[in-house]
């Protein structure tokens, strides 16, 4: 185990167990003061974040992979991502050192810490990453099983490519937004009563779409692919994705090149990029893969023990109420699979893009991470305390995801995503 | 009409009647002194680059729109494309002026010509736009009609939603790649003989995509759609596009959720971007559109008469043969209905998205835009002088589009994309 993710490592700055940011964390995000003031790279520590432009000025990132690169000093993190492992855990020990308890270098400089410890509720999250190409994949099975279920019925779930490969598509890399970003529901063709005329309408069938995604960080020159064996290099970190979705236009859209305006109106994201390095210690087995994936696809990692959680919040309701509870464990293909997969024809990664894993679902009921999972195309609406229904989302709702991986003592967090959805504008043509 | 569209127009420059760059094109790209030197965005006329940097610097563009905005010094047009059509509208009033044979500032000034007329094969081109989005249509009915006789048999050809909207689909931008660009076969999973076992291959039905792309200019804010009225002011300017394929690739991946592995490994574009105003007097007008579009796709432009010709030459061929001649208006949804279909949801564009066509094939057998609709899936071998035959893209292969705009006794040309196919690469895993 690296000593950065010593259960035991503590923080001079009180950090409590179910905070998302303990010592073992040290994600990356991009902040600005609420009250004005320049953009700066961060990372956070319990209920603080850490000005990393500051510290950088102040020559504390001075190992042989950081001096000098003034990775820090940027307004986005593809700079930094754009190194090596080898620099990310130089970044991660010289801030773990920098923080814990028994450096004073910090902790007993009251000025230098008034001045890089920021209360993080004094701080406006922005967007981490310039996001170069995004694309999103179809890799739970109990997913890809229960919508194919849905459409085809149980013998034919699964389209006979999907155990040999992990099917994806491209998406759409303008709109993914930050946490917090609230949406107008979006507006389009769809079927109308009789199942055969389209006619215009705003999206009845609004869903989310429980992801999680990882940011590469080096990419690969255009015909040379990334043995899977080297995907771990080019993977900086993930965040949790909302793959919002309009089903109704999705359904009429999709033949036959796939989904484009059900979801290109948003993506959601959260602001902390969790890195493989923090994730270390929770990684899991993966799934039994038969048959047996072709040799670009043989790999044995990927696999991460991280809780997922959506709430839904009505504007009639008191409180966020959890709908999901899934796992990113839940996943058939791993993100290593997916990296070697979307780069064995040649094409090019670069440090920024976002591969999203697709909806993770799990086996139970509760588990599934979208609506038409949850209330099974609509048959079976999901009730609220407030007596409040849903199949899909209604205008004014608040769709919130969040996740961890629960250490002893301490939980390495993504902090959360969320947005909500406003009614649908009125258009003039 | 525009005066810098008149076909009496002359430069002091010799342009021959079939050169792609008259006067009345200028269109815009980016380039490099073969011998080495500094990056300048360009025009072309005749056989000659108008350095557009440097006069810029020399205080040339001082309009209204452009004094003091410095986008001609940048390595992408993207900054010039942010404007508005006023800018651009003013841009080429002043470089058509200073090329016209009446003008004598550029004319008689022998010092200035030599410093900012360069001679064409004394530079290299490069990649005019640093792409954000790419997204490829599917929008040539005889195309459709092809692809789907073959598959699904004549009565089933067009899927029903084809006619209601511009069926779509996000690529990929990262391996967009600049003409000349030369490109190794792509590997990966493919169906075996028996029809259902998947088996790692280089691809064997390789194949091109004759298409045209437009790249935006100005962008929308999330949320809110370009009104079908309003396409134009978005609209910079066209290329030739060729939408390489894997044809085997393609049809093991796709379903459900479209072409992925297949298209990513490159997509070629031409250099040079020609305007929406070069091409004003190449309007055509669109076809009959059965049933009528919704009011938001309701658009009587974008339709332009542009000649499309395809070249095969392989290693032991002496030149290159035309393989099909089609046109950019064979299309059924023009760019305006692709654009405002594609933001309807209110996703935002960018200053240089690119947002190609579908392969455009017409009617007759020699105007078909791709390998798999020439020789009909294979069955029909394309056969050349030296006794060659082809059914798709062969190792040494080269292909070449161009296309231009015919006016009287000059041509508004796009120059051409090429690329040549290498062997697969030897891979490790």
């Amino acid at each position: 185990m690296h000593p950065t993710n010593d259960p035991d490592l503590r923080s001079f700055i009180d950090v409590a167990p179910e905070s998302h940011f303990p010592i073992q964390n040290l994600p990356y995000g991009v902040c600005r003061p609420k009250e004005g003031g320049e953009v700066y790279i961060c990372t956070a520590i319990g209920n603080y974040v850490l000005n990393l432009a500051e510290l950088e000025q102040a020559g504390v990132f001075d190992g042989p992979q950081l001096d000098g690169k003034r990775v820090f000093s940027e307004r986005t993190l593809n700079k930094f991502m754009s190194l090596n492992r080898a620099a990310w855990l130089e970044a991660r020990t010289t801030i773990s050192n920098l923080l814990s308890a028994d450096e004073p270098t910090l902790r007993d400089n009251q000025s230098l810490r008034e001045e890089v410890l920021i209360p993080m509720d004094e701080v406006e999250m922005l967007m981490p990453v310039d996001i170069g190409d995004y694309t999103d994949f179809y890799s739970s099975e109990q997913h890809a099983f229960n919508v194919g279920t849905m459409f085809r019925g149980p013998e034919n779930a699964l389209k006979p490519n999907w155990k040999h490969l992990p099917v994806g598509y491209h998406g759409r890399a303008s709109s993914v937004v930050l946490s917090g970003t609230n949406l107008h529901r979006p507006q389009g063709q769809v079927l109308g009563e009789d199942g055969e005329t389209p006619e215009f309408s705003a999206s009845k069938l609004l869903d989310f779409e429980l992801e999680m995604g990882f940011v590469t960080g080096p990419g690969n020159q255009l015909g040379d692919p990334i043995p899977v064996s080297e995907t771990r290099e080019h993977i900086f970190g993930l965040m949790i994705v909302n793959d919002w979705s309009a089903r109704d236009i999705q359904k009429w859209e999709y033949q036959p090149l796939g989904p484009f305006l059900a979801k290109n109106w948003a993506t959601s994201v959260s602001p902390w990029i969790v890195t493989l390095d923090a994730l270390q210690p929770f990684k899991t087995e993966g799934p039994e893969q038969d048959p047996e994936p072709m040799s670009y696809l043989k790999s044995d990692e990927g696999w991460y023990d991280i809780k997922l959680d959506v709430f839904l919040q009505g504007e009639k309701m008191d409180k966020p109420h959890k709908i999901a509870a899934s796992n990113y464990k839940n996943l058939y293909w791993s993100m290593n699979q997916q990296l070697a997969h979307h780069t064995i024809t040649g094409c090019n990664v670069q440090p920024g893009d976002l591969l999203a894993s697709g909806t993770i679902s799990g086996e139970t009921e509760d588990s599934y991470g979208s609506m038409l999972e949850l209330s099974w195309k609509g048959e079976k609406p999901l009730k609220f305390p407030n007596g409040e229904q849903r199949t899909f989302i209604q205008d004014g709702d608040t769709i919130t995801m969040t996740g961890y991986a629960q250490g002893e003592g301490y939980r390495v967090g993504f902090g959360e995503v969320t947005g909500k959805i406003k009614p649908a504008k009125e258009l003039k043509f």
